[in-house]
């Protein structure tokens, strides 16, 4: 540390840094030093590195020595370049400091501008520039940003007014100043004085009129800033260790305000909406940054800029050009012309939708500047998702937005948009839409009771409910658009009516839902297909005449070639297999064949089957059955030809097929002539308390083999046909659900095999089909050796799988699970992201055992989990077969399997390289296994806390009585792998005053 | 093989075999040999041993080389002992031929007796034994034996009448005989003739004549019986490898019906109802053991033998003291008096009643037999139960059964007795029960339907079912007295009224069940609490005036010297938790809270908690329940002095507190002055759909802190008033519920943590506490190594881990549960007994990852599986430091504790021993790793299906067609861990025919 360079000069071309110090200088100041040496003009300064940072804090914030002189010398550097010195009366130089970590953090430190007034210096500044209303401003300006960042004046509540602007309001008030502009150059002075004065109040000092002084009390802001709760915070949401630190930026000022001449601006070095290759930004003329953000004036297209100053403007553009050549990426930048010189201030990747993320990483591969790896590992598989739904028309949301139509903002649970006439129940929906409606179902939540009218609507908005309740799977999985838990909503089923706002939503008014912002809007808006849709799906768009299409083809194919994942989807119509195939799918993952029985006609023989008294009455029930699912799987055979369908036997609990309600029951009676009395017995005793863990999945083809039979039957006779009518060999695979022991499995696949010898011979020919089971259950990942003598596969099925882990009710659990992710107990929703600590440990103890036994064993995932691109990274690294997901999330599926492959060829080295630097550095041990995040976490907290608890001297009597309170609080620390909770330190500071009383 | 000994002879004090040679000479043959070592008079014969029975399986069912000669070796050895000559006309030896396993084993081969009996023999009997009758009859006798036994002439379904019985009845008839013995010499004679005739027409071959062939017939027949489908079954059920394979005794005959001066029975060298030392048994002169079981002539005490022939009856009782002091147990024998002279033919251990095997240890123990790790090791620990279950009065009982009261004998099915009115359904058993009446629920069977009647009764009895029916199952776990599959009851619902010998019992009329001996009594009994509960619980009795007692405590004096776990109560009250400590309690293991909200004054406050708006409202609830809560604690403390005391938080959903009927709703809306709706929206938004898996737990303390904060105040204010009170302080165990996540437990911790400092300074000194975690999650297991940083002890909740683990709820379980049980899948109720292959595992993991991070972690177990003896061998085994049972299973834990001590001490090195010597001679690999008890079933199993599958020679184009139904079946085999299913053989037989078709 002693040793190595604190203090990194850039301008005039003269860097000492470059961009691939971004670890060390942060980002900013790695991008400014990168500037400087392309020869774009950036106002000179230097960067304090990061581990000055770490440094500071390992000598209980204290600077280290050296620092002082680097400083100084640095700083004499810049006064040199810019012909001006730091504190001087007559050619003050001012600067700017700001923090900058190796990544954008919030929470950090804000910048701090014009550093270097005083009393003194604000007259030769007034005089240079023979402006000292903005000599004055500026100081003004100074005096306020120094004692809100510096010193801590800000306001405490969200309630609270800013202290500044209060007296700036005031003083306004007096002179009767409508805006800040009317204030003159006396008034401006006045205020400088008034906002010392609260300094003075506030913090007992006077205000740093030394600009040394001022300049280390900003540098010494930045650095504790990095250990704010709200950075604190967000570095444990993202995983960004402590010891990281942030760099100081010191930088010249230049300003925009100098008159005429002088403007500032933002640019895009691409139209980070659409992607398309053009200058994209925004410029003033005679403003600084602040006045573009104030929104006091309108700022002006950058194209406008040529016209104003073409050679500022060709400049611009080659700045532009050569920043994002150089960097290979869309760049996001600040500019400063000052009297018409023109200052780059600042550059870096821009943020962009998914459609510009994806056209503009195709597009740079196209243009050479980067490599089809490097394309897809920047686009955020979520941008997929995308390109795949209808939207609004533009024009059309706009304007109902800015008429406050937005009624409600939910969860945006199914993305795309949809308009439609709101009905409150199933039956409405089904009725509605079959006379050619078009129809949104509201309702409190939904139930497999609502399927066929989820399927009749356009959209389903909930009025409870989280992303992974029953609307939003359904939702998803139908890519239908939805909008859920949307808790302002009362919905009353009984008036056919919702309340919210005030305002009564009657059955058959038009509602607008946006799926992708969770927003539910008043009226109808018109809706259009995404591209992709109109070419893979509508075949309404040539393909070579959507360049959207085409750029999506492209990425696929790349993606494609780097996967190693196989991706298959979740899907139990043709209708839906067809589209999956239209997006890649490689197969069927998991049909439930369950959906099929609520089908028209369906619904009838299956509760005959239900209600059967006996084995011979079961039967009877269950051939009526059997030509309907034959249908229904043959068209899966038809649409998937020769790719593998796995198809899952009967999973739900019997009662889900019967009605509940006593009217309903009343009916059903009527109709299947049996006794209402019989009927409403039957309905009892299927009632269970814990339906999840109760006669469900392969218990019940144990307890009714003759329904695994049949099934059984009805997917190999409809591979026969379908093979006949084909000339295609279809690939079932008959997957028994919820096994935990392997003598179910055996059982089930013996009820199979018998069949299969049936109808083998019935139809004169084999078959090809494989048996195999979910793992969705703990105890069967725990023995998956044993399960794996009988299993040709394996399919997780991690929504089951979580819920048993955690124990937790998937229906239930959006209750506290919210609360527990605010808590920071949860990083994530366990349901969207798969717990690679607990499912997770899981599914690899599975995989192991599973491929100890049976070596080729092919083993996928067909849980929500399989369309998430966290866990299909985690998927690819544990060596799983495939993914298997909803239709609209294959696309999303082969591409995050390709940055999973590509990361898992580049990252190890890279991350090792990283470690072991600065591990070699901090002069720490080397940790003696594999840490995880979540123990890296946990190592730092521990040693703050310890510093915490550590500092207080306390009396011997004082120690005695709280030993116990201490050992509560310490407890945790004595070890590894304390847990990470966002208010611990709040915690422990409570503990601790507690203790000094 | 080859080289090793294939046959010993016994007879005349020259055995070759001993006792210690049981595995290779199987049990009988043993005892047969070590009796003939002591000069006990045994009649003289030879045993072919265990290995010859593997290797006549090894070579396809032929006897191997060097049997022949070596049988016909000893039989001449056995004629010149007996003085009598195999298959000599003049002098005929009589043999009978058995066989004779490791362990005693039903659907094994039953006995030939009297072979070496032909045409020719016969008549040399009759003329030495001067009574043709005789020799007729025992001819008779034989041939319909070996037509049975060897021949396999026999019902084939229940129905069925036994063809020689048919034979027999039919020449009854022509004779006018009303029983066997009015038959003469000649119809004997002609019945010999009409049995062969039948013989003949069924097998195609006449009645072998030769004594050699019958001899070698036998034999084989043995051998066979080995691996019929009844033995099979019996051998999975109880992980009986089938190498162990079956010796066949061969003995010459000795004939107790040879006059006045023979005669035949059967002893006991203790009483095997009471274990009182005294020579018990029963006698029958001139007659065979036939005629005992048959129950024509009632056999008479042994006691009265000595009147009979004083002489045989000292030599009785001497070779009874012999045998016992020499083996060291209660003997159970049968003898034979033949013309004077008394024969031994067997001894073994006696089976006994739970008192008597307490009573005969402790009485072994003392007169210097066996010492006190033996007496532990032999006492079944659920005889324990038996010394705690009420019991008739005995002398109610004596006279009810001299009465002739006794109505039937079924299983003992549920320990204790009953008396009750009979009703014969559920809803019948509620009713009555709910007027008062003390009512029997008797069904044929049971089923899920009855819980509720079953509930209400005080005993339970069925027609049909086993050990583990439904009934039995159900009954142990609710504690019920039961007696099942009393098959002679002739039950009829319709009438309310069952048949039995003769007699009617009705709806309403009176009677009593002793579950413990399976006897079903007419009328009413007076019961009374168990002699153990008199002195402990109820201190009716003084301890030294019970025998019973005396032993009970001795047991558990030895029982604590050799156990290394630790015994706790599950306790909510501090009477519960005073009898525990009285049954030997060293701690609370789980107190529940929750239950303490029932209680009176209680739930008032815990619904006002429910039911506030907000934080303030609750907290004012909370405050009166604080003082209610502290009382209950108190209670406990200072029932339970300075023991360890382990609290859980509150763990189960809210909405368990509130009502859920409309009625209920209103009436509670009145009383707690809220309007209906607002607490039926309460009840409602409480509803969950697996509550199970919902909001509970730490779930609740992580919502509302300051549930924990009440609860843990309560805890350690209880603590220190109880300290000021008795001067012992308390060690509460805060226990945390349904963590799954590490930063659950830590944010609970901190509460108690924060609460703790303040109650301590509050007053004025520390309390000892500890901090822990149920472990009843997967998750929890999986994550341990985290958790273990926070928590103190861990305490396994194995009913919430086997529910999700499993994925099985325990309240909607049992519909198929049973039926599980029943298929075979599950070889046990996993709520009853911990399934260590799943959640064993878990805690396994569970148990090392939180020593890893924490070597002084306490763990123990506190679900239902903590007073199951073989769970408590598995806590043993993988190092738990205690087990928490019911205060009533408390004894039974001990007991079981120091058994596992015992059994892992001197067991591995004898398992082992026997292991390798049985691999070696079989000249088998030895398995890699440790082979579990599934596991060896398993691959046993294999070769044998292997076997079956292999035999059929099929056509080609047959083998084409079919080879998928083959894989269908054959799959599993393929791998070492074949699943075990008791119908498998079966399954592949009717697969085997379908393909020969």
């Amino acid at each position: 540390m002693t040793t190595s360079k604190l203090v990194y000069f850039f301008g005039g071309k003269r860097a000492e840094g470059k961009a691939v110090m971004r670890n060390l200088l942060g980002g900013k100041g790695a991008g400014l030093a990168e500037m400087d040496r392309l020869g774009i003009p950036v106002p000179s300064g230097f960067t304090i590195t990061t581990d000055v940072c770490t440094e500071y804090y390992n000598r209980g914030k204290k600077f280290p020595p050296g620092l002082l002189k680097a400083v100084a010398a640095a700083l004499k550097k810049v006064e040199k370049m810019m012909g001006a010195r730091f504190g001087d009366a007559r050619n003050p130089l001012l600067i700017s400091v700001r923090s900058g970590a190796r990544v954008s953090m919030p929470g950090m430190m804000d910048t701090v501008l014009n550093l270097g007034l005083n009393d003194t210096t604000v007259l030769g500044l007034a005089a240079r520039t023979q402006n000292p209303r903005f000599a004055y401003d500026a100081y003004r300006r100074f005096v306020q940003m120094y004692g809100d960042v510096v010193l801590g004046l800000k306001p405490v509540t969200k309630e609270d007014v800013d202290p500044f602007e209060k007296i700036l309001e005031a003083k306004k008030k007096e002179v009767g100043a409508e805006s800040d502009t009317q204030l003159s150059t006396e008034d401006l002075e006045d205020l400088v004085g008034r906002f010392k004065e609260a300094i003075q109040k506030h913090t007992g000092a006077a205000f740093p009129e030394d600009p040394h002084e001022q300049l280390w009390g900003s540098i010494g802001a930045v650095f504790s800033s990095w250990d704010n709760p709200r950075a604190e915070a967000y570095r444990e949401l993202n995983g960004i260790p402590s010891e990281w630190g942030t760099a100081v930026n010191v930088q010249s000022m230049v300003f925009g305000n100098m008159g005429e001449d002088s403007g500032t601006g933002v640019l895009f070095s691409r139209d980070p909406a659409t992607g398309d290759k053009l200058l994209y930004g925004e410029f003033l003329m005679n403003a600084q940054g602040e006045d573009v953000v104030a929104g006091t004036r309108t700022p002006r297209p950058i194209a406008e800029l040529e016209s104003e100053n073409s050679r500022v403007y060709s400049q611009l553009h080659a700045y532009s050009d050569t920043l994002e050549k150089h960097f290979g990426d869309l760049q996001d930048m600040e500019f400063t012309i000052q009297k018409g010189k023109l200052w780059m201030l600042q550059t870096r990747s821009g943020k962009r939708t998914g459609f510009a993320a994806i056209r503009i990483a195709v597009d740079l591969v196209t243009e050479g500047l980067i490599d089809e790896k490097e394309a897809i590992s920047r686009i955020p598989p979520d941008a997929m998702n995308q390109l795949m739904r209808p939207v609004f028309d533009a024009e059309d949301q706009r304007e109902a937005l800015e008429h406050g139509r937005l009624l409600a903002k939910g969860l945006a649970a199914g993305p795309g948009a949809a308009s439609g006439r709101v009905v409150f129940n199933a039956e409405d929906a089904e009725a509605w839409a079959s006379r050619g409606e078009e129809v949104l179902l509201v309702r409190i939540e939904t139930s497999p009771d609502d399927i066929r009218g989820m399927n009749a609507a356009n959209g389903i908005l909930t009025a409870r409910g989280g992303m992974t309740s029953h609307a939003a799977l359904v939702a998803r999985q139908m890519g239908k658009v939805c909008v859920a838990g949307c808790e302002t909503l009362r919905i009353d089923y009984k008036t056919h009516s919702m309340r919210v706002k005030g305002l009564t939503v009657n059955e058959g008014d038009w509602l607008s839902l946006d799926g992708t912002t969770g927003e539910v809007i008043l009226g109808k808006l018109r809706t259009k297909p995404s591209e992709v849709l109109q070419v893979l799906v509508e075949k309404t768009l040539p393909a070579d005449r959507s360049i959207v299409y085409q750029q999506y083809e492209k990425l696929m194919t790349w993606a494609d070639r780097f996967r190693k994942l196989g991706v298959r989807t979740n899907a139990d119509q043709p209708d839906q297999a067809e589209q999956a195939v239209a997006f890649g799918a490689e197969g069927i993952g998991l049909c439930r064949t369950e959906h099929m029985f609520f089908g028209e006609g369906k619904i009838e023989p299956m509760r005959k089957m239900i209600l059967a008294e006996n084995q011979a009455e079961r039967e009877k029930a269950l051939l009526r059955l059997l030509p309907l699912q034959r249908e229904d799987f043959k068209g899966l055979f038809l649409a998937m030809g020769e790719r593998p369908v796995t198809i899952r036997m009967l999973d739900p609990p019997l009662h889900e097929f019967l009605p509940h309600t006593d009217l309903e029951i009343r009916e059903l009676a009527a109709g299947m002539e049996v006794t209402e009395d019989k009927l409403r017995e039957k309905v009892d005793s299927l009632h269970e308390t814990n339906p999840m863990l109760g006669h469900r999945g392969c218990r019940l083809g144990v307890s009714y083999p003759e329904i695994t039979a049949m099934q059984t039957r009805a997917i190999l006779e409809a591979a026969a046909e379908a093979q006949k009518e084909s000339g295609l060999t279809p690939h079932p695979e008959i997957m028994i659900p919820l096994v935990g022991h392997v003598n179910e499995l055996f059982h089930q696949a013996e009820v199979v095999g018998r069949v299969a010898s049936e109808v083998a011979q019935e139809q004169n020919g084999e078959i090809p089909y494989l048996v195999g089971t979910m793992i969705e259950l703990p105890r069967a990942a725990l023995t998956a050796d044993q399960i794996a003598n009988v299993a040709e596969f394996f399919s997780y099925g991690t929504n089951d799988l979580t819920q048993t882990t955690f124990g937790l009710s998937r229906d239930d659990a959006q209750v506290f699970l919210t609360h527990y992710q605010q808590e920071g107990i949860l990083d994530s929703d366990p349901f969207q992201t798969v717990d690679e600590d607990g499912v997770g440990q899981l599914m690899e103890i599975g995989l192991k055992l599973g491929r100890k036994t049976r070596k080729d064993l092919k083993v996928g995932i067909c849980g929500e989990h399989g369309g998430d691109p966290r866990t299909i990274h985690f998927c690819h690294k544990i060596g799983l077969d495939y993914v298997s997901c909803s239709p609209f999330r294959v696309s999303i599926a082969r591409l995050a399997a390709a940055q999973a492959a590509i990361a898992a060829k580049t990252k190890p080295a890279k991350t090792k390289k990283t470690k072991k630097k600065v591990t070699e550095k901090k002069g720490k041990k080397k940790p003696a296994k594999k840490v995880t995040k979540k123990e890296k976490k946990t190592t730092k907290k521990l040693k703050k806390t310890k510093k915490v608890v550590e500092k207080p001297k306390k009396t011997k009597k004082v120690a005695k009585k709280t030993k116990k309170a201490k050992k509560a609080v310490k407890k945790p620390d004595r070890k590894r792998g304390r847990p990470s909770i966002k208010k611990r330190s709040r915690a422990a500071k409570t503990a601790e005053t507690r203790r000094r009383k």
